[in-house]
C-alpha cells in the first residue's frame, strides 16, 4: 500500500474488504421470524405488457425541464437525474434534451437524406436505403456544450447533479460509418469540411471537419438497441463521438461538402465560448475529460454514518479515462477509485469506491484523468484560465459537501 | 485467404470491401436538386419530456404476447421483437418476459429480502440497506430456458424471430454481489444449497448452487441505468449470469441456505427437460451455445439483389463467444463473421457480415462458438441427441430460406 491510500484511510476512507463483513448496514435487521406474506404473494399480478414502463414507486426519476427561451415552443433542454441512475448506460426515455426548435414529428418514408457539393455525384438516400448499409455498434456519451454551465457562477447552484451535469448520457449508438456514405458519393477528400443540417424548423447546422467525418462519424439509426427515439433524432442522426452535442447534428436531412466553414448561426452567434479576455473561442469541439460524483450528491442526507458508497461518473471527448481519484477532504488527499468494465473510449465509465464515514463533516471530490494525460482541473484553476464570461465547456471538479447531520450540499472548495 | 472463404465468395457472398463503393443500394438515387424543404421545417416541434417514448412509426415494434395457460391472470410470456432491434442492448420496454402468476405490485419501502436457513445470523434487509452496499455493473444477457421451443416441433413455424428466439435479451445489471449478503449472515459454506423465492402469487423458487451464490451471483437494483423495471423484478431480482431464465428469481423476497435442494414445484414439474428416453434431466443450469440470424429472417422480402447485411446475436451461458459462422448455402461452406466489440462474457455478442445476394435461392445459417469450444449443433443433430419431448434448451442452429422473389422463410434445412 502506498503513503496516499494509507493517508486516505486514516482519514476515514476504508476500502472494502472482500470477504469481510459489511458492519455498517445499519437499515438490515437480525431476523427471528420471517417476514409476513406479502399481498403481492395473495393474488395474481397483472399480466404482459407490449412495451413496459418503470414502476410507479420511480415517478419521480424523470427529466428534469429547462426551457431556455420563455415564449418560445420546443427549444430548451432536459437533464438526466444521474443521482438516480447507475452503471454506463442511460436509458433512452431519460437521455438528456437539447432541441432549438423542438422536437419534429418526421414520418421515416417521407424523409430523405442529400448528399451533394465537393462529390461526384450527388445521392439522396431514404432510410430504408440507409438501412442496407454495413453497420457498427458503439457505446458512446453525448454531452451538450452547456452542460455543468451554472459551475461559472460565482456562488454554487443549489440544484442536483443532475440538474448541474445531466447534459450528459450514454447509449449504445448503431449506424452506417459516414465514411461509406461519402466515399460511394466520390467525395472530394482535399474539400476540408462538410455541412450537417438537421430537418428541424431551427435548421439546426453545424461544418464539420471532413477528417472527423472520415474517422469515426456515425449516421446512427438505433439507440439502445430500438430505432432512434424522436427526440434524439428519428429517423437519423449525427454521431460525432466525443464532440459537443450539438455538432452530433439531429433528424439529418443534408451532407454538403465545401471547402470553408459555413458559418451557421449555430457556429458564431451560439456554441462559441467568449473567454476573459473578450475574445472568443470556436469550433471548439471535443467534451474535455470531466468527472462527477453521483452518490451521495447534492440534495441527498447520509442517515447516519458508517459504510457508504461513493459512486459516479467519468468521461473524455478525447480518448479512454485511465483514472479516477476521490477525495472525501475537499481535494487534500486522494485515493484511486476502481473503474467498472468494460471501458470504452468517448463511453460514460462509473467509478465506485466503498467509504466507512466517520460522521465528521467532509468534502467529496472526484477527478478524472484520461489517457492523453489530461487532468480534469479544479473550478478554481479552470475559472482562472478561463474566465466565467462562456456557458461552455466547463470541466472543473465538482464539490460536495457532507454536514455532520448528513446533508450533501453542492459547494464550491 | 482460405479456401472455405474462396468458395463462400464464389457462391455470392462477397466481404464488403472497405474504401470501395456501395453499388448496390438501389433506393438511393443520384439526386440533382435538393429535395424540397420539409414540413417539419416550416413550425416548431413539440417540446421536452419528462419521460421519452418510440416513435410513433415504430408502434408496430412490441413484444409478442404469448399466454401459456389461457383464463389465468399473468400466467405466460412476451417476447423481444429481435428483428427489429440492433446492437447489443435490449431496451428494457422490450425485455421479454415470463410471469407465472402475473407482476405484483410491490412498495419497495415495504419490501423486505430474508437471508437465512444455515448462517450464524438470520438477516433482514430493507432496499434501502441494500442500495448502501458496494455494486457491480454487468452487461449480461438474461434467456428463458423454453426459449426456441418451437423448434422442437416437427414443422418449421410460421414465426418471425422473435417470435421463436425472443427470449432472449441483454441489459446492463447492477446491484450487490450475493456473496457480500450471505457472508455477513455467517453463512455455512459446508452448506451446497440456496432457496431463492419470489414476492410473486406464484411463489416462484429455485434452489441455488452456493457456488454459483458465491461466485458471480447478484442481487440486480438496477437494469440499463434505472431501477428495475416491475416486469424484471423490482425491486430487486436475483442475476445468474448465463443460467436458464427462471433461476433468476424477480421479486426476490428470501435466500435460505440448506442442506439438500427443496424440490420446489418449478424444478421438479416444472424446468425438468424430458428426454427422449422418457427421463427428465434436472437441474441443467447454464445456457447453451447458441445464435440466430435476425436479419434478414422470418416475414421480411429482400427487395433485390446486390447488397445486404446478415446481422445476427451470439451467446453463450457458458462463457465467451468466440466466433460466429455464417453459410449461404444451407451449411454446405461457412464464413466466418466479424463480431462486435466489446465481446462479453455471458452477454449478446453482434456479428454482421455484408452479403452481396445474387437473386437466386438461399438458405441463411449462423453456428456460434464459445470458448469452452462448444459449437451450436445443427437441428438434426441436436433432436437426434434430445428427442423432441422436451420444450427446454433448444440451442440448434436456425435456418432462413431466401427465395428467389426475396420472402424470408423459417425452414429446416
Amino acid at each position: 500500500m502506498d503513503e496516499s491510500k494509507r493517508r486516505f484511510i486514516r482519514q476515514g476512507v476504508g476500502l472494502f474488504a472482500v470477504g469481510g463483513l459489511v458492519a455498517a448496514a445499519e437499515q438490515r435487521t437480525e431476523a427471528v421470524e420471517p417476514p409476513e406474506i406479502p399481498p403481492s404473494m395473495k393474488a395474481p399480478g397483472t399480466g404482459m405488457g407490449e412495451y413496459g414502463s418503470p414502476a410507479k414507486y420511480e415517478s419521480k426519476v424523470t427529466r428534469t425541464l429547462i426551457r431556455s427561451q420563455p415564449g418560445t415552443t420546443g427549444s430548451g433542454g432536459s437533464r438526466t437525474p444521474l443521482e438516480s441512475l447507475d452503471g454506463m448506460i442511460t436509458p433512452s426515455g431519460l437521455h438528456f434534451e437539447r432541441h432549438h426548435s423542438g422536437v419534429p414529428d418526421i414520418d421515416p418514408d417521407q424523409h430523405r437524406l442529400l448528399v451533394h457539393g465537393l462529390v461526384k455525384r450527388p445521392l439522396l438516400f431514404t432510410v430504408d436505403a440507409l438501412l442496407r448499409y454495413p453497420m457498427v455498434s458503439r457505446i458512446h456519451f453525448l454531452e451538450c456544450a452547456g452542460n455543468s454551465q451554472f459551475l461559472y457562477q460565482p456562488a454554487p447552484p443549489n440544484l442536483t447533479a443532475g440538474q448541474t451535469h445531466g447534459l450528459v448520457s450514454c447509449s449504445e449508438w448503431t449506424g452506417v460509418p459516414l465514411r461509406l456514405l461519402l466515399e460511394e458519393a466520390g467525395v472530394d477528400r482535399s474539400a476540408p469540411w462538410i455541412l450537417a443540417e438537421g430537418a428541424d424548423a431551427a435548421a439546426m447546422s453545424r461544418t464539420i471537419p471532413m477528417a472527423k467525418a472520415m474517422d469515426d462519424a456515425i449516421l446512427a439509426l438505433f439507440q439502445n438497441g430500438e430505432r432512434l427515439r424522436p427526440e434524439n433524432g428519428y429517423p437519423v442522426r449525427l454521431l460525432l463521438p466525443g464532440w459537443e452535442g450539438n455538432m452530433n447534428v439531429k433528424w439529418l436531412r443534408r451532407l454538403k461538402v465545401v471547402a470553408v466553414p459555413v458559418m451557421t448561426k449555430d457556429e458564431t452567434s451560439r456554441y462559441t465560448d467568449l473567454q476573459a479576455d473578450g475574445k472568443s473561442l470556436m469550433f471548439t469541439y471535443p467534451m474535455e475529460v470531466k468527472s462527477v460524483i453521483t452518490r451521495p450528491s447534492h440534495g441527498m442526507t447520509l442517515p447516519g454514518a458508517g459504510l457508504h458508497q461513493i459512486s459516479g461518473i467519468a468521461w473524455s471527448g478525447n480518448g479512454t479515462i485511465k483514472k479516477v481519484d476521490v477525495s472525501t477532504d475537499g481535494g487534500r488527499t486522494w485515493v484511486e477509485a476502481p473503474l467498472v468494465a468494460p471501458v470504452l473510449p468517448r463511453a460514460l465509465t462509473r467509478f465506485r469506491l466503498p467509504w466507512r464515514w466517520d460522521g465528521i463533516a467532509a468534502v467529496l471530490k472526484s477527478r478524472a484523468t484520461d489517457d492523453t494525460g489530461a487532468v480534469q482541473p479544479e473550478r478554481e484553476k479552470f475559472i482562472a484560465e478561463h474566465g466565467n464570461n462562456a456557458i461552455f465547456h466547463f470541466n472543473g471538479i465538482q464539490a460536495w459537501n457532507v454536514a455532520a447531520n448528513g446533508e450533501v450540499k453542492h459547494v464550491y472548495a
